[in-house]
């Protein structure tokens, strides 16, 4: 018996800038004539029927435009898209039509394409550069940082992806104009999270700005998402160091991910959000980590972004109850949660603890009375 | 506009061991008992249906006797099964038993095995402890370093995949004894090639003690295993700082992959390269980089080893030329081919490029010759 060690230590370095601004493509286009996909001339780019004509069509022309060979991969709006069949059909499209190792990969869209389209190009002949472009408020706040890339499969959500940072993430506000509103208002809950867990400057300002942010003002909208940038990466660079501070981002998430699956997908995720961030500040409240004041005020604020903050009717909340316990922060069978601390500020259970053990009966109680 | 910069600049650490040896399960139990795989408790096992009973099994009982949780993942033998659809039914037994984050893959097979558990488990919950268990002479000669995962699609082999370093690797020379003669002789050929480009005396190693290999002697079977990992890795390595020199593990490809196609797959792979490694030495010795004699012993070696080393009569040789522009290394329209220089070195064409254009009336004449 004998042993060979592969050494493969290294200094690896994925940084990237996020661009934030107002119809980006001619940025894009100098970015990529300045290099950041170095000599690749052939980019395939993905999006989905919405936002195909919407936006992506006129970004494409700028790019043939200057030179690049291109070709546009559609697929139909929604999340039922993001699955492996629809990855393996771009790929085989691609394929077809001749894309090898040397070509890049631009998502233009929301969370679902950027996901499917940032795991495609991690694995495509083991990884093609890879930009994106974002087109709402929720991929803004959330899927621009962390490099998490993922599809959903019958047995799981955003189980099966990898982790692949962009060369580079445009965020579009002005693109925002043409989302639905329900889109827009969803998407405001992990901005309000992201204040809640991190910033109580960024929450004053939501309260004082909502209005201008969803007239798309410049000022306020490029203050939220930077910030929202901000927080999710110092909380995610943190928890790189082991330190679990990662899971804080789950603020609201735990009885928001299960209404959101009650609700068997009538509720949008940032919906059933703010219905469990409101859940959230009242049990914070009762275990007094913060004042009824402040509970008061997160709820209004969610309200004011035009966001429910009650459970529905329609919701069976036993039901509810025990959907809390298919939650992955649930351990030795008992419930816990992330609880805000005042206002920009999360309990630190232990320590790098930041969730904390509930008992059934104190949750079931809050879950009736909302 | 504004920007926001992400820093993910760190020291990444993916080395591991490869232990070389007979029967290796027991040490494979140990390491985990150690710590291999940190304190996870839940292992899925893939295999396929000829190793499944060979030993999978066993090796399997000797984990749950140590008391790891654990299931068999088995799919059809061969590279047929090497696809998108065998990943995705694999990763849907597992979410069905309830595999989630928390688990480690470990993959008892050849190189078809290892190839899609390595890309599964890079995926899974966007990545999982990987760790192969080697069972075939190829996989230990050419698959256990360099981190290369991927599965094959309708039209392209090897497209998608990802680079994936396992924890740690088993090269088990004991299950070698049930390889069928023709795979075993086939593994042969890239151990050869090993010897060609970078090794004279591993060579001489090979001419003196073929027989000894076959029998599965400890020391020479241990030896060329080491040689193997040794001069893969130490290509690999290099070519990481962008030196190109991977390029000189295609010695034989050219014509090798060529005919593997045109002869439809009837050829398996390592004789494939065997015909090619004979070409390349004869146009080698043709364009005065290698004597007549030591192209002799290269093409001695392989016919020693149990390899073809002439075109079989059914290929038409007319379309194993052309076949050879669809090359990877073909540029500007014109034939590339890695030459040996001598035995135990390749031809440096220029700084840092190891392969040298040939005139197709040149590779054509060694072609109607062989
Ligand atoms: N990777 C991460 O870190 C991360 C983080 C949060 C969410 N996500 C994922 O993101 C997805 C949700 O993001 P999303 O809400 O952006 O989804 P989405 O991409 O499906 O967009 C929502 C809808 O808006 C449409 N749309 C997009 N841009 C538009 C525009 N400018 N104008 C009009 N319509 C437009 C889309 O076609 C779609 O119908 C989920 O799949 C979620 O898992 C990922
Ligand atoms: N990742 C890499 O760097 C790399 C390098 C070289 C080859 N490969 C891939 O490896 C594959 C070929 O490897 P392979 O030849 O090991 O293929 P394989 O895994 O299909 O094994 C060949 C055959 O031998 C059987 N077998 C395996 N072990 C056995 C044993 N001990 N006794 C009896 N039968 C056994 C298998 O069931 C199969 O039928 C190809 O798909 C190739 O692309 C990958």
């Amino acid at each position: 018996m004998s042993t060979f060690n592969v050494e493969l230590k290294k200094v690896v370095d994925d940084s990237y800038e996020i661009e934030i601004g107002y119809d980006l493509k001619n940025k894009l286009v100098s970015d990529l004539e300045k290099g950041l996909i170095g000599n690749i001339k052939k980019i395939a780019v993905i999006t989905d029927s919405n936002v195909r004509d919407l936006y992506a069509k006129e970004i494409c022309e700028a790019i043939v435009d200057a030179g690049y060979s291109l070709d546009l991969f559609v697929f139909a709006a929604g999340e039922k898209s993001k699955t492996r069949e629809t990855k393996a059909k771009i790929e085989d499209a691609m394929l077809e039509k001749g894309y090898r190792r040397d070509c890049a990969i631009l998502a233009i869209g929301g969370g679902v394409v950027s996901d499917l389209a940032g795991f495609l190009a991690g694995t495509f002949a083991r990884g093609v550069p890879f930009i994106n472009y974002s087109t709402t408020l929720l991929s803004a706040a959330d899927a621009s940082v962390g490099g998490k890339t993922a599809v959903d499969t019958p047995l799981a959500t955003n189980l099966i992806g990898l982790f692949n940072q962009p060369r580079k993430v445009y965020i579009d506000i002005e693109t925002w104009k043409s989302l639905p509103q329900r889109e827009l208002h969803s998407g405001m809950a992990e901005t309000i999270k992201h204040a809640c867990i991190r910033s109580n400057e960024m929450f004053l300002f939501l309260e004082q700005n909502m209005e201008d942010i969803y007239a798309l003002k410049k000022f306020p909208c490029e203050y939220i998402t930077e910030n929202n940038c901000q927080i999710k990466y110092q909380v995610v660079m943190k928890d790189e160091l082991e330190s679990g501070l990662r899971e804080i981002l789950n603020l609201g998430h735990t009885v928001g991910r299960a209404i959101e699956t009650v609700s068997d997908y009538r509720l949008l995720h940032g919906e059933a959000v703010s219905i469990g961030l409101a859940a959230e500040v009242l049990l914070a409240a009762r275990l007094g980590y913060m004042s009824e004041e402040e509970a008061d005020r997160v709820i209004a604020l969610c309200q004011k972004a035009g966001l429910p903050t009650r459970i529905p009717e329609y919701i069976d909340r036993e039901a509810l109850v025990r959907k809390l316990y298919t939650d992955k922060k649930v351990r030795d069978g008992k419930l816990r949660f992330v609880l805000q601390k005042g206002i920009g500020d999360v309990v630190e259970f232990g320590p790098n603890v930041y969730s904390t053990p509930i008992e059934e009966s104190v949750a079931r109680e809050i879950i009736m009375e909302l």
